[in-house]
């Protein structure tokens, strides 16, 4: 308890801090901060420019709260120990009084600002105390302001062509009942029909995880791809090793991902060679895999196997390729949905005339589902899609919110904004500084931008010395998560960090 | 908006509905009511009785809801539909002014009663506004406050011998990652131990789903057991053949679980038959599955699969069994779980020497995650057990809420006493409705009782009729999970209307 309210006190004392920054014993004071005073911020409370307190990151108290944590949770993953009571806005905070500029967000996942004043109401609101008090069984027993809920939040955002949600609960389980959709579509259609009954010997199988019941089908990936670390899920992963090793996977294909030279449209003709020979393996598969795919599932940009981008041509023909042999497509808008991309959803990029079969997201929505269209997905009987909560009310209220935020400011088109103004920047740095900013991508993709710099590691490390938290993507790729409330004055303080880390790299 | 500003309105007048509940239209006022009237609820605002409004559930309101919901979300699978705003304690109500008698607590997930006082304080808190809108990656990124709130919640409750966590979202997800930590030790073992490095075939081999990279091992789960509907979970789940059908599986095993007779102390002998059959067929399949077994995964109860019983000596063998050949023992408590059993892990019940390997949580805990030794069951290295979100520190500050109120009220012993007095009803009922109450089982085992009924669905839907909530389990099993403010003026109430449903069937 008294370390929670000692927060609670922290979160009382944060003008004082917001004072500390501008009394920065390391100086952060050029064009960013300049540009800064002249700019209007989303949000209202944040810092003018990152703080540091302590020579390096963990500090002493992180480093205690570190070592106390250890005793019982993993710790050997913690990049950061922070104090959100103090966080504000694109800034996040640890207990030693460091402030860093934060454009890795929660492994891409936090939309508007750590203390978002607008989604606090959310959260203080009694519909959200109802809902985090009273979690409802949704399919046997959803509220009646389930509907409403999910047409003012969740479904005001659908993907164009999809009308209907599953809800779940995290991007990985989402995924997975989305792969359980297409194999009880794929097995419907072979049984003849919705109408099509099970026969014995399906129901006695399936109990043993025998076909025909437990059919032998699979869900085609492609490499360096990331759907999830469940079991269903990993067996579509591709990216490391480290998150697969040593767990039984399903005998699933995987195709080549265009392997494309950026900037995409500076290379057409390789790149519609790589995108050609992706097409021809995913037929390929799909007509000879030992076990047939039932769906192809891709990301929009592979965001966790290392931004790899490919271009709206690839998906359209994917898609024409997945209705040619009957096979539905999936796209994983996880880490790529809610506005990044300088579109709500990544694949808006595409225009498709045919839409995806479904769309699964999580991460920026804090809630998870997919969307899909009624009429052909619902499975043919109740409780074949089905478990104690399907999803979170509370969740739903708060990505509703976020939805408001979102629309109140502008903030998708605001972050294609920003994205193109960050990109020419980073594109001036990549002239100045070719061998630390290779491949930089992610042109016309909002704030979804990304390079690759051969001390990667090095790289994420030392950028906390320098005011910014940075993630990576695959093994040599720098990737920028920056949250939709990103403005010009916050690229021009990143940019300018990330000059100084290359000249000490 | 406009259904939830109607929902706050609602909650404003539910004093009125209490009233109501006075004038109920039907008689409620027999033994149950008048001990009511003498008896002291935990929960203040809650009616005294149930109220019917409506000639059949759902009445009109409910279905003009579930109408509207159809059209984009899953309905079929509808049970009732729920006004929170004015459910109160043990009593769940519906849009029509129905108010049920809730013994079944949205699938046995809602401890201390609907709008519970105590937790919309906590749901109120600055600490629980900070959570929600500020979701950490907690991995990477814990809140400095976090080691606390696991102390003074989720580990003060951990069971004997274990003093880890990792924390998840459900039930489902939390046995998947118990499973991938059983089968990353198992590979550790074999690889030599922790210091052991992957080998460049292992490295490679898992990247195309196959061995020795993605081993070929499995978990062994019992027959009728129930532990999630992702594809690992769902795997071990052999419950219904609709949970399963169509959905891939793992070659994995399924053991018997012991055929018990009840009351179970009464066939003492074939009891001890049943359980040494069960457990010979455990080693067996250990010691010769094609796919050895890196972990056995059991309910103390079989909850899903129809109130299945065995006694603590099969579980004290079946620790020793698995102990015997190196293979872990993963008690999944994520329905037997948070005193329902009259102590707060039903494995409690057995007395064990070795504590289980992993013990998995959700439901009534609101959160999610398996409970381990540090000293054996952390990955040799960080990332492999790894999510973005990895749990949800605004469920964890609801678990503590939820445990502080347990032992405010002593309910896990409270919950035990009522159970007795329960049990003793019922077993009188069973002596006048022999047929009706066919293996009265769960004595001694809290409220978590049930009985088999030959007209089990029509008893089920007919309940609602005479004001109960009631759920079902395995194919004709009638399962009760009151929640643990469950008192005994409402196991009056519940018995008198029993009684009231078998004559009417």
């Amino acid at each position: 308890m008294s370390a929670l309210r000692a927060a609670g006190a922290a979160n009382a004392l944060r003008p004082s801090v917001a004072a500390g920054s501008v009394a920065s014993s390391r100086s952060f004071s050029s064009a960013g901060a300049m540009r800064m005073a002249a700019a209007k911020p989303f949000h209202k409370n944040e810092p003018r420019a990152p703080v540091l307190k302590t020579k390096s990151i963990p500090g002493p108290e992180s480093s205690r709260y570190i070592e106390e944590l250890n005793k019982s949770f993993e710790t050997r993953s913690v990049n950061m120990m922070v104090d959100y009571t103090k966080s504000e806005g694109n800034y996040v905070a640890d207990p030693d009084g460091n402030l860093l500029l934060d454009v890795y967000a929660q492994i891409a996942s936090i939309p508007v600002g750590y203390n978002n004043p607008a989604l606090a109401e959310v959260a203080r609101s009694p519909e959200m105390v109802d809902a985090i008090i009273n979690r409802p069984a949704l399919g046997n027993f959803p509220a009646h302001t389930w509907a409403s809920l999910l047409k003012t939040g969740v479904l005001k955002v659908a993907p164009k062509g999809l009308d209907n949600v599953y809800t779940a609960m995290a991007g990985s389980d989402a995924n997975e009942i989305a792969y359980k959709a297409a194999f009880m579509y794929r097995r419907q259609l072979e049984r003849g029909g919705p109408d099509a009954e099970f026969t014995p010997e399906e129901l006695e199988s399936t109990m043993r995880n025998e076909a025909p019941g437990a059919p032998h089908l699979s869900i085609l990936s492609f490499k360096q791809g990331f759907h999830g670390r469940l079991f269903g899920s990993l067996s579509t992963t591709r990216s490391k090793p480290i998150h697969k090793l040593d767990i039984p996977a399903f005998d699933w294909p995987q195709a080549t991902f265009p392997k494309c030279k950026y900037p995409l449209d500076q290379y057409a003709e390789e790149n519609a060679k790589a995108e050609r020979a992706s097409l021809d393996e995913v037929e390929h598969l799909i007509k000879t895999w030992r076990l047939p795919p039932a769906a192809v599932v891709v990301e929009p940009i592979q965001s966790e196997g290392g931004d790899n981008h490919a271009l709206p041509s690839f998906f359209q023909k994917l898609r024409a390729l997945t209705k040619k042999h009957n096979v539905l497509l999936i796209v994983d808008e996880v880490q790529t949905g809610v506005g990044a991309t300088g579109k709500f959803w990544a694949h808006d990029h595409w225009n498709l005339q045919d839409p995806p079969d479904m769309v699964t997201f999580s991460k920026k929505a804090q809630t998870a589902g997919y969307y899909y269209r009624s009429k052909d997905l619902r499975p043919n009987k109740p409780y074949r899609q089905f478990n104690t909560w399907m999803g979170d009310p509370a969740k739903a209220l708060l990505f509703r919110g976020i939805i408001n935020e979102i629309e109140r400011h502008d903030l998708v088109n605001h972050t294609a904004k920003v994205g193109d103004y960050l990109y020419g920047k980073l594109e001036s740095l990549a002239r100045q500084y070719p061998e630390h900013f290779q491949n930089l991508r992610g042109k016309g993709q909002g704030t979804f931008i990304a390079f690759d710099n051969p001390k990667r590691d090095a790289f994420l490390a030392k950028a906390k010395t320098f005011g910014i938290n940075i993630g990576g993507s695959g093994t040599g790729a720098v990737r920028l998560r920056p949250m939709l409330i990103f403005q010009e004055h916050h690229a021009d303080i990143l940019v300018e960090a990330l000059e100084k880390i290359v000249k000490a790299l």
